[in-house]
């Protein structure tokens, strides 16, 4: 099976932040198929990106309310993917391009690319913490990168990599030091590393009450396939997490554009910025350093020694801290085997 | 078959423009084969663009009168793709480039591919009303387009796409109003939208005695395979089109680069244009507006989401607008099958 | 056999010159395979550039003495591949990179990419020349080129190019009329233009004790499997050739990179640089502005025309010219199925 074709149908794909989509519509390819998102009459809609008359992307049109019209030869489509207008003719019903279910949710705007009789709202994986943190207090964003969804990942899967890829700000080998433990529940893999009495890496050290004393720690990430992980970091004074402890939840979001490129979503939210939003753009800065400066062209040099051989076959040499990597990599291998069976 | 073989082998095709070979040679690629055109002591000549010995572009190295010397190790090859000079050994009848038969026609050269015997002259298509413009009254051009050659030619047999592509210019839903009709006589497909008492769209209106006026319209293409097509723009005040109206033609060549890439030879002539040859590049412009920036992205746009996958596959659903275009491309498919029986 | 497979492995491929380690390290691709080349305890080492436990390239990581941490989670492999630190884990005889046999020879670096039992220093041909010129007055460098490493060995095994593609430098129809000699010889394959009483081309008349003088002239080039060639070039006035000659030895060396790029590593030395060295900058000019100039276009156009095919399936026409690069071609088409069958 290629590379390309390792997408799951029958999950919900975090396709973009509403804010995204200010001007009313976005084009965005996801897991391999062109959407075209737009505001509807009740809500957001996602059509397929592309005229079943002579396949002009519908994005190149003028997108109304609750309707688009091809810039090619003027079929308007609906909502529901079903032609409205036809200045050329009958509205017959091969006249319509497949729709996709989408809801609106934790601030995004999700897609079901598969069986839209299984497309339940209800296993969207739960990121209400969003909601639940003010607009100006949550540190979000969108990046693209050159890397398979599953490389990225499985960067988070093992965050033990921050103790060497940013020794600067997320790392000092605390992740290393305290071995992650892995478990599964429902579907859900998780992976926490919990440390007593520890040094913090800069960037955590630097919001101690004292910098540089030492401090206990908890950082947990849950993953829901195909790429939704929720990230919880506490850290606070060494016996004190509970009474002066920070505490930061994050989501990360990864969904394959197509084989080697992939959407990043995040959302950072902590108690500190929730306190004090003017502090935002600071927390914005580390991440993205971390991600685009230091993440990004790694991932994109590992996805380029891979090429296009299939990850297995290059007989990878298993770690303890692959762990999580690697459960989430054989549940998404039965995942999409089972998909392709059914 | 893969697009890329998709091209006619025995047909002229236009591939130049007498203007572009005003340094005496031009390298370019026709229907997948890279051509050097030169002129010779008995008008153009068109031969490979690679010489025999080690597949040296023959256009890096140095022509003169009737005679290519490769830049690479100085043999020197004649109009009939003959080697006239070998600085290394004997003239051997190996050293040999094909050369294409090449007629000079219409302002523009145009070269056979195919079986050489077969090369009649006859079988250009007219467009001798090239011939009968003064040549400061043609307006005139040569593009590039990344679309593949059918979907430019459909571009023109289905003029309906000037309503919504080109509102501001060249359609205001004239030509879906009025269905074309289509016929097909002697291996010539034409399509054929006739109005009265119409209102006309932008760049026509302008030029009506009084703009806004109703009008008489006719408005006329008949394709030429594979890519040749000429168009009549007849317009002016209902019931005077005999006697006040406007009188166009143009002729819209497609010749395949490759696949995926186009070269559009363009030439409108028109009775205002040859009264006031002045406002040539004011039709040019509009042309160019029209095509560059409307036309153009539009066909790229549609070449990517349709990608490597062919055309009938993707199950086009076909509207009444299409019919000329429909049978021009079963009419390339049955031309294209033949021959590769043949 | 894709042009990809077409490498040899159990030979020597010069890597780098010695220069280029200047940091300590240097990533390169050979022969398809991404090395990182650095520091060892006892001289340089080289690795596969992939970590086995992600793939991530070690280059990107941390190299000191004797040892490249990975960038990404701190795996530490020393100079023969072995991992020499886990931070998360034992030291598995798993964990280990392949390592190559490198050997530091005549300025430069050579990597044995095959069977390690194999690799004699011994087979490394012989560039003693390098060794016994001073340093600065070799005039030496490395390019890259977008052909395949055969088009650039042939372009040396056949210099009667220089008429035509340098006509300004290095030729003046002299190596056309002096027909080239072919010989082997103990896997070596010799070619050898030898004149007398002749006029030479620019670069060598203006060394000549009177330019424009009539001159004898001797040009030679020995090739080593895959891409290793010498030339010794003698020009003097006619019949003072032992006593007024000049003499210039040039290592040509053509390193694939992958199917069409090459590494091309020069090392030019001539008696007029090693009495004068401040004149090495002139010649490194001539040399620069004709391989840069006009060499490198012309390969790069020749690759193109070829494109993915296998030359002789192009049924090239062979010249008499082309008997020195026929034999290496035929040469190397053995030892690769040679290689291939064992």
């Amino acid at each position: 099976m290629s590379i390309e074709a390792k997408f799951l149908k029958n999950v919900w794909y975090l396709s973009a932040w509403l804010c995204e989509l200010a001007s009313g519509s976005l084009a965005r390819t996801i897991a391999g198929v062109p959407v075209l998102f737009f505001e509807g009459e009740e809500g957001y809609a996602a059509i397929l990106d592309r005229c079943p008359h002579r396949f002009a992307p519908l994005s190149r049109g003028r997108v109304e309310r609750g309707s688009v019209e091809c810039g090619y030869h003027g079929l308007v489509f609906g909502a529901d993917g079903g032609c409205i207008r036809n200045p050329h003719g009958p509205l017959v019903s091969a006249l319509r391009v497949p729709a996709y279910p989408v809801v609106q949710r934790h601030d995004g705007l999700w897609v079901w690319l598969g069986d839209p009789e299984a497309a339940d709202p209800a296993l969207i994986p739960d990121l209400s913490f969003i909601d639940r943190t003010s607009p100006e207090a949550r540190v979000a964003g969108h990046l693209e990168n050159e890397a398979n969804y599953m490389l990225m990942v499985e960067n988070i899967m093992d965050l033990s990599h921050a103790d060497y890829l940013h020794p600067t700000t997320l790392g000092n080998g605390i992740n290393t030091r305290t071995k992650g433990k892995v478990a599964s529940e429902g579907g859900v893999i998780s992976i926490k590393w919990h440390a007593d009495d520890e040094t913090l890496p800069p960037a955590q050290n630097a919001f101690l009450p004292e910098p540089g004393q030492r401090a206990d720690f908890r950082n947990e990430v849950w993953w829901h396939p195909p790429g939704v992980m929720t990230q919880r970091l506490m850290f606070g004074p060494s016996g004190r997490l509970e009474s002066e402890g920070a505490d930061s939840r994050t989501a990360h979001v990864m969904t394959p554009m197509h084989g080697t490129r992939t959407h990043y979503f995040f959302c950072h939210t902590s108690d500190g910025v929730t306190r004090d939003p003017s502090i935002a753009p600071a927390v914005l800065d580390i991440l993205l350093s971390a991600f685009v400066g230091e993440d990004s062209p790694m991932l994109a040099a590992q996805q380029a020694r891979i090429g296009d051989a299939d990850f297995w076959d290059l007989k990878p040499v298993l770690l303890p801290i692959d762990s999580g990597a690697v459960l989430v990599r054989r549940r998404m291998d039965a995942l999409i085997a089972a998909e392709h069976i059914a």
